[in-house]
């Protein structure tokens, strides 16, 4: 029996021809070092080398995306620098069913390679063997609209802000004003965790005596996502803390807990992990380089993350909008046949009441989570009013309504609309 | 009493007024979001705003060197993108003495805003505070010269290749081989973990006979690093089986395991960990995004990393060699008065004979681990010249005599210089 394989695709860069190029990848992150040892065998050669399943040539450019790169011997003065897809894959054997092993094969030192001027990781193919390895997310959309008690519209939410400054109480009448208005979600901002000016646990009692105070009155509790970020035994403690006070869910940071850290929380976790990008730029914002969304998000959904941090249309950052969609289509689409691991994407950061209707048509989804600070928090009504912009929003966009047309006849939109741009 | 801070210096490229681009860096990685919300006050900003604490201005370029980069009102058709270095600092009391917490601040949401084409983060300067919550490395350079025995030159090694592939008993043979030529320090590749082909429990067993048959003989004891890389348990019960079976180091690759993951390590190691930095790549080889290694290697040295890896001289991978002393120097360098937390840097990649004076030169110490894979293996004479081509070279760089000159009389260096280059 031949065992399964894991594939991964890139994009590369290289002024050396391409054969060779993705054979010295293949090398590296198999059996190779850098000259032939009496060991290697063509026999182990065909069980462990990794092949080369497909290469795919693209554009050429003139000058090196990245520093560092190498020529081929015999490269006049003005080398082409060549772009490919190039699809590897390793026997299973190689390392198991390892998420920690895997990430250390397909994005390990290959991206120091001299031979290449561009090195960005596309995509990854995990056998079903990876699915029994790992949970995959315990709660996912259904838990989570079951948790908020939302159906056919987004979960809509906010961050609390200021970021850092606000103490307990002031963080819970905060809560209290938006769980009036009728809020679905609110997070914490990556940001606080358990500093001297708001400590998690004083937070995490004074916010949950408002949700719960709420919840009994009008039978919704609001979701809020506690940021857990910190050292094993902190997050266990935190996230027990929100448990016994009927929290219901929590918040961890994926660069800043890593991989080991995130599987830990997936398994003792009882609540949903909503899962912070923050430091994506960092793999991602050279195009030549790092990481795609769409590898990434893979790793963290099968280590457990429930909800999906993808950036949002007409962001305050630097991504393009078609990037967004596709990391919140990514999030969306099953990894297994079997299980699924289906991940809610979250679109956030400068999101009000404009960018519905866009986001619905290019996603095809309501399966979300919308969060907006100034998009709530700062309509010229008062967030109850900027909450119900939002919603009115969704619902011009489902609707297949204008904006505009949705909005004369409710004020809470009009005023959105003029206030942030339509 | 006034709080401590943490400081955070990076290197910056705008189009943007620099003054300007610095606030925004501030104002995000601190209280704000992009309106200015009731509830942030000046006391509050004066409290928990980051602050700007240098700003100096370099050179300019006229193309960004990230896309996704705005362009300020009224910027004409050719605008100047400035380059700065810029230090920013939190009070301590944003986020406490958390790393995982630290890291979502200083390494968080600022490489995707949008005023800038070119964000790294240059260097972290932590409080004392940071000492006290974290141990550091357990044993450092006089732990692992006391465990392998070597005093006053570098520890020598060697990875095991072919990568992948050799089973538990070709790895023990090898390490026979290479302990009767009398090697300090051998270890897994990163590629091998926990596979089929060579399980890590088989692995250790087959392996650690070898060691200690040769260390109740001789003395001393091969220090291998095998390579714990896995999930929370398996590495403590990789760990364990070292431990129990007279390992002396285990081998952890930091970017699959993650902060929380080796800071949970660093806690329950009684062995030295050897911490190996695959994927390196990703964070760093754009000069205008991630990561240095200055900053990068802190952050491990105090969750409890033995050993750094900082690639080596004329290595097969694109990074010059000035980059190379500077990550060495860097894990030199003590971090706290009281607390030093001195890692071994460790160089390899193409490492042979040729390199060592190079490295002494520059570098001005031998408390470092010196690996070679090729350079050993397919010395002509077979690994025992290899090894003693590496001492004699080591040897003539501290006693600064030319490489040529010490080879005259010693063969297997000079057999190693025609072989590798001189």
């Amino acid at each position: 029996m031949t065992a399964s394989r894991v594939t991964a695709t890139y994009r590369i860069e290289t002024a050396y021809p391409l054969q060779d190029a993705a054979e010295s990848m293949a090398g590296e992150q198999s059996t190779g070092t850098f000259v032939r040892l009496p060991g290697e065998t063509d026999e182990l050669r065909e069980r462990c080398g990794a092949r080369i399943e497909r290469l795919t040539e693209l554009d050429t450019v003139a000058a090196p995306s990245l520093p560092g790169a190498g020529l081929p011997k015999g490269a006049g003065p003005n080398p082409v620098y060549r772009r490919a897809e190039v699809v590897l894959s390793w026997s299973l054997e190689n390392f198991g069913t390892s998420l920690p092993n895997l990430v250390a094969t397909v994005a390990g030192n290959l991206y120091e390679l001299r031979a290449f001027s561009g090195m960005r990781l596309i995509d990854i193919g995990l056998p079903a063997e990876f699915a029994n390895a790992y949970g995959g997310p315990k709660f996912g959309i259904a838990g989570t609209r079951r948790l908020t008690g939302v159906e056919g519209r987004p979960v809509i939410g906010t961050i609390v802000k200021p970021s850092v400054g606000m103490g307990p109480e002031a963080t819970a009448a905060l809560v209290d004003t938006l769980a009036e208005a009728g809020i679905d979600f609110i997070k914490d901002d990556e940001l606080q965790a358990d500093g001297p000016h708001c400590p998690f646990e004083a937070r995490v009692r004074a916010v949950m005596a408002v949700v719960n105070r709420h919840a009994d009155r009008t039978g919704k509790k609001v979701m809020f996502a506690f940021n857990i970020t910190g050292d094993l035994d902190e997050m266990r403690r935190r996230h027990d803390l929100v448990l016994g006070l009927g929290g219901t869910c929590v918040m961890a940071s994926l660069n800043s807990v890593g991989l080991v850290g995130m599987i830990e929380l997936g398994r003792f976790t009882q609540l949903p992990i909503h899962a912070h990008r923050n430091g994506w730029g960092y793999l991602s914002r050279e195009p030549s380089l790092g990481w795609s969304y769409v590898a990434w998000q893979k790793l963290w959904r099968l280590a457990g993350a429930d909800h999906m941090h993808v950036n949002g249309l007409q962001n305050k950052f630097c991504e393009p909008d078609d990037s967004v969609i596709a990391s919140a289509k990514a999030c969306l689409t099953p990894m297994f046949a079997d299980k699924p691991c289906i991940a809610m994407p979250v679109f956030s950061s400068g999101q009000s009441a404009k960018q519905p209707p866009a986001t619905y048509a290019a996603l095809g989804s309501a399966d979300l989570i919308f969060a907006a600070g100034g998009g709530i928090m700062a309509h010229p009504d008062g967030p109850a009013a900027g909450l119900m912009s939002l919603r009115q929003s969704w619902e011009a966009a489902m609707e297949g309504v204008p904006l505009a047309d949705y909005a004369s006849s409710r004020p809470a939109l009009a005023r959105a609309l003029e206030t942030y741009g339509g």
